[in-house]
């Protein structure tokens, strides 16, 4: 396994093709809008060596018996799934951000699972493939970035139907050693400090969309590959001196998105994991948003709780902490965050075992928590703003601050209770602008599907038939009474 | 184990002092407004010897290692409590209503663990007593009622502070064979079809108010113990002839709740649970209302099951199953059920062992379902209400319906699509309407304590001086940076 | 003007063919189900005497120049649009339920603009007729009742197209003297004791359906007319001695509504003011459900007054009405309930003139109103029972209460404070169970229009392209900016 | 009457010390970060010559005769107080953003009416003092700052407190000429594009708080005065060449605030209208805060036009703009949008006549918009980043679109339906990404007053013994009942 500096100095050894802002970006380590990205996907190495986090940061591989970092693993059991749980919700509150690692360590589960059932149905050798792949993803403990969304177009076509053909990452050549791929994966999170990327379809598919039927693993630095970086909420703060307006500094907030696009890439075979089989896209996207919707009150909950900690400590810096109306949004805030929190727990222990052998969350209840999410977050957000006060949304800039001439007016009016200064007050009110505002919201919607996925499920998993018997026969309705 | 033919048979040998509607009650198990309820209780009886709920409906008992009822149980592992829950959901759909059982089945538990640890800092023998006692109960198959909330009167002013001194149950006398309490027990759930009763104190009390720290389980005749039976919405329809205008003819709609008034009653040493020792009954409330908030994503989804498919059924027969607008609000409700549900099954994984050995519900997550049950109920019958359609809230009587003259006129003009007869669309309707209003939604607000209840426990374990860390830690606020 | 009293009076004189319970009613006036609903209408008759409320109970007839009751004006200004809120707000507060009145009140208005601007498109003499009708309703200050929606089958099909061919109220011949009618109009509101009614088609119609593009106004009593009156929430503790159990005994809860049908009934020309003219169906239906819209935040806001009295009376009885979390409950309420209110006052505020003369409520803000009553209404609803407290579900009967021998206990254990007997507070529950739960809610949901009937005319009303517009040239969007 | 451009230039005439991310600004007018807040005040000038906005855009004073900028006005008038509404919302429409000049109107408006009532009981000469002022503001047509949030230290003390006696701006010393006055008042929004600031206390005070009892109306520019200007999310963009990436380019985000300092200032006596009458603070804090509380379901729902607008605009470049789905969650904005702006109109058709004779809008009904401001915004930006979809949150740069080599992959991939180029849908993306998190949020929730002062409000205006009454009588609560 690698230590967090072993992950830091193996990123100086890639050179994938990066940009921002109009610049191309070599030097990813130390790249001021990189570097908290960085920080955060290496507390995932971290954990592995820490002994308080060990267990939960690490597994026993079941391919060689070695241990792992968990972010590598196939879970093997319920209690595997609630202890990725319970290691995200760490993650979560040590960071106050996304880690990013999270969407590679629910990928390889995936494609795991589906090429093992591919194999069984059609004879094919994905399952051979992909678990060399994953031997090696654990040995060298890779940092796997995983995109499933694709440009996508006209978003009311299938890919085979759009104008521009492609819409949707689609494979446009194939030779004795590999495919060649073309298209673009969007919002694919922490993919400019990863080593590798996990390339699945983001539909299902029919037989007419057969070439955009495609899954693959290559290094980020491939040859094609191009990284154009998205920007987020504030993000010019992290080039200006001090640390103090960008919230949280070392972390930085949200994941870091960039748009991945194939110019006619080639893959070889073996590194294909699904080579026009559409009719099991179907079942990979699921497969693997359900692994991720799982994750959704995990890492939440632990940003949460930062904010919950946040809000009371400006309330406290504020001298209201004690208010009845502070306790009771405060009581809020935690029931929300803990609403969240026991469907992540609960959707593991209900997890069930697949054909492979490794276990699935609970599709019905993993759907549960990330649309829950899609309100709850705001809401959080929504209270903190209120527990925190105004001026949050008005602070002077930390240049302003330690200004040599009026930086005095501000120690004495950014002040609250005379036993805390005012930096530490507007240090609380930076970090509560910078975590509930803009990107991180939007993430929290449309991350790992948007609403609209997850009622799609209900309607399909929902059972409403059984569940109308049950009415007709407490309502005594005469052709339904069986008992 | 009873059979649910035996339970009943068996509530004829009792002869508890009941009152309702101004008359003293003396044939319970005909009485039409206690029948649904008995029904009720008896699918409890049932499930254990049902094949398909056996696994569910039973369990090997600690004490006797014999198979029994699962409602006598004392929870031995967190699949117990996962089992409790999904047996609560199955029952909620097969009954649509409250079986009742469970205040039992989590007051037994609750005593159970407090005596346990009683004994062990005090030295008394309380858990041998109620070991006996439990054990009979195991062994004769009793539905006991479980009584917690008192009379209460001034509700700003501890027990001992009270003008009426009896405003909770206390201990007015004892002797060598026992003690004399006087009081009342409000709320008293299934009581008029239970054998036996566990009484607990409702607070946490202090040194001033130690008798009232009193628990004991006797037999519902006992002397001197008077029933008064509440009224529940829509009651007198039970007395009409048919069964359409009450909904749910058979199992009725929520509890059947009595006062219960202890009128300087006896009760022998061997029944004493608790006696005085006032700094334990704060645990006793503590243990049993989490024990009981578990259950409400348990029961309540089995009901809110029921309620999905009436719902989706008024619309099928009013002919707009398939609208858009009404698959959404079936999704909405899917969505606040499933979210019910995995905060019981959660609790159950994260439960732990307690001193006894015997497994208990993780108290935030557990207050976290009831606390959501108390908005989302009331959410689901929302709904409800509109996707039925307002013909719920004036359908003619069935008097009416089956009137010679004008029956003709309803049975043309209450149709909606043609397949369906107007009666199973006011049928539907019907069930809609008594499960869906009043008692049923004051049930769910106040059951297993009050919304306040729940918040504060979240305050007091939500550690928000740890959460006050985490943040300082990631806003660089210096003096905390320890990392 | 009418007295309150002469208004009973005046019932006494009519014999229309009503049914309940399998039972033909023929004493209206004095019959215990029907009592509370004249109880409630009389007060409509009674604001016009009261010296404090005159202003807001009459106005002057725009036909005659006379002192007229408001329920029978024609409103002239936007102040009368006003008064009609402030006037349903005192009625609602002072009856705490329906006072069924303002559906005839607006279907008078409605009919009037619709057969005005007919006559002016068609050249028929519609106005005419219907102004002769008006001064003899305003002359005899009667009672009208509002009828537009029919039994309607299948939902998902049109009037033309449905199996039943009466589905919908429909003319099925006509001659020299005038038409006959066949079908059944349901909720029709306080039918049982109007003098009048006024019926109108409930959708859109196309040339195929112009049978039944039909409205007419005729007497309760005419031939052929038959009224099934529906069931209510607790309908049968009306006919209980006593008065505690019913809540609200004097005006009961909600409006009373009948199911009428129409079994070939003649109306003769002079009351026919739509017949066939399919093209302006759709107006009607609009301009009634807008002016019916109107009231919600109005009527519903003077019965939420009530549900905050109580509830804040029950927190009182029950010691705690100062505690933070009852304050914070209860000025939710008054929340909720204003931004009802200011909804009934903004959309009147803002009423336009019709090319009758009279005024007319803005739709899109009418519609705004009966939307969020839809919502708030349930809510505050639901949060009158989390502050009142679980008691009101299982308070025992008035039977008991006043029974010699356990009487005694129900005044010692129901009490709250001890400065309050416990009769207050049985009364104060009964009235929150009652007017909060069941056939009141759905009313809140469905009357004037349900959640979906509002959404559409969001969707027609709300300007997109106006908006998208705005949003274009702010975005820099280039073929947009004109400025 | 000032142009636009006469005011803009008016600017360049003031010197005032302003500092903004540690450098003192000397030239406002060409300031990169300013521009855009000056860009929205002007049209505040603008309004007034434009033929189709002038009956909205002017008044004629009631001092004068003239015709004046009606944000210089004393409302007359019911109308005049809906047609302020009308005015804010069409000016929310055309900038999308805080035109900052109601701030000052309402405080113009505020000072008016207190000073009047001041004179009445106290004989003092403010109001005459007042008025000159009133003259020249609207005689030079002056953009006047309002502020009324002090610095406050620690909220759980009051002014006198404090152990910063310097907390809320206070008189330090007085002499023939005028008083001298210290501190500071946050968030002073539109400041360094203003003429004039007009100061208020903050809060109620008491004796021991009379020093801090002061109003004022000062230069900008006047010596010992210095404008710290706060940051707002995303603020650096505005710096960067290209206009896509700050989404209003020309108008910015949010209102552009300061913390002004107040270093031993003097006022001349004819600019002092309160001074150490605490007595009257309360009432002029809340006329202030009542005048602004009336304009947030004006300004606001102008904006959320837009955002509605921009919502709709990505679904069509998206490809769904017709999906049932996306058109209900539109209809939702639409909803939420509409019941903000009944909360403006009601309480200004319902204001009152104040003893100067100017109208003040109803107080309850203006608590009530703002109160559900701070719900309503959170959940139209939630509802809008749902519909826009997550592209919004990782777009890239302007630079990397416009880039040689790589901006044809994004005008490639960042396109939805082929009739939209790339650049548009990135348009609109950007505009909603900034119109809807962070800065725009909180001051949502806390401008115009945080929720708890509206909940105040409520349960001192909310009558609650009126409304118990109302209860007691209807439940038949005999001592109560007088009817």
């Amino acid at each position: 396994m690698k230590t967090k500096q072993e992950y830091i100095d193996s990123l100086k050894e890639l050179d994938p093709e990066i940009y921002f802002m109009g610049e191309r970006i070599n030097d990813v380590v130390n790249n001021a809008h990189f570097k908290p990205h960085i920080n955060s996907a290496a507390e995932t190495y971290k954990v592995a060596f820490n002994p308080e986090t060990k267990e939960l940061g690490t597994a026993i591989s079941h391919l060689t018996g070695k241990r792992i970092n968990r972010f590598t693993h196939i879970h093997q059991s319920n209690d595997d799934l609630i202890k990725k749980v319970k290691l995200l919700r760490y993650l979560g509150q040590k960071t106050g951000t996304c880690f990013q690692r999270c969407v590679g360590f629910d990928a390889l589960n995936a494609v795991n699972s589906v090429t093992y059932e591919m194999d069984e149905k059609l004879g094919t050798n994905y399952f051979e493939r992909f678990t060399n792949y994953l031997k090696y993803v654990q040995e060298n403990d890779l940092m796997v970035g995983g995109a499933m969304t694709d440009a996508k177009g006209d978003r009311s076509k299938r890919p085979s139907e759009q104008n521009n053909p492609d819409a949707f990452v689609r494979i446009v050549d194939e030779n004795k050693d590999g495919i060649i791929v073309r298209g673009a994966k969007a919002h694919h999170t922490g993919l400019v400090n990863s080593h590798e990327m996990l390339i699945m379809p983001t539909v299902n598919m029919k037989e007419a969309d057969k070439d955009y039927s495609v899954s693959f693993a290559i290094p980020v630095d491939t040859d094609g590959v191009k990284h154009i970086f998205g920007r987020q909420t504030n993000d010019m703060r992290r080039k200006e001196d001090g640390d103090m307006d960008t919230g949280n500094a070392k972390y930085g907030i949200v994941g870091g998105e960039a748009l991945t696009i194939f110019d006619d890439v080639f893959v070889p075979w073996e590194r294909v994991f699904m080579c026009r089989e559409y009719e099991f896209s179907g079942m990979l996207v699921y497969r693997f948003a359900t692994y991720h919707r799982q994750n959704y009150g995990a890492c939440k909950t632990g940003v949460s709780d930062v904010i919950i900690g946040a809000s009371a400590s400006a309330a406290e810096y504020n001298g209201v902490e004690k208010a009845s109306h502070i306790q009771d949004k405060l009581a809020e805030m935690l029931h929300l965050t803990e609403t969240l929190y026991t469907g992540s727990i609960a959707c593991s222990a209900e997890g069930i075992e697949l054909p492979s052998g490794q276990y699935f969350a609970d599709p019905l209840m993993a759907n549960v928590v990330k649309h829950n999410i899609t309100r709850f977050i705001y809401e959080i957000y929504r209270i903190s703003h209120d527990i925190a006060g105004g001026y949050i949304a008005t602070i002077p800039s930390e240049k302003d601050f330690k200004h040599k001439e009026i930086g005095k007016y501000l120690e004495k009016y950014m002040q609250g209770i005379s036993e805390v200064p005012a930096e530490d007050r507007m240090r609380i009110g930076r970090l509560i602008e910078n975590m509930t505002g803009g990107t991180a919201q939007v993430e929290a919607m449309h991350g790992a599907g948007s609403p609209m996925a997850q009622r799609i499920t209900y309607l399909r998993s929902g059972n409403l038939e059984f569940k109308k018997e049950l009415a007709r026969k407490l309502a005594g309705i005469k052709n339904n009474e069986k008992d």
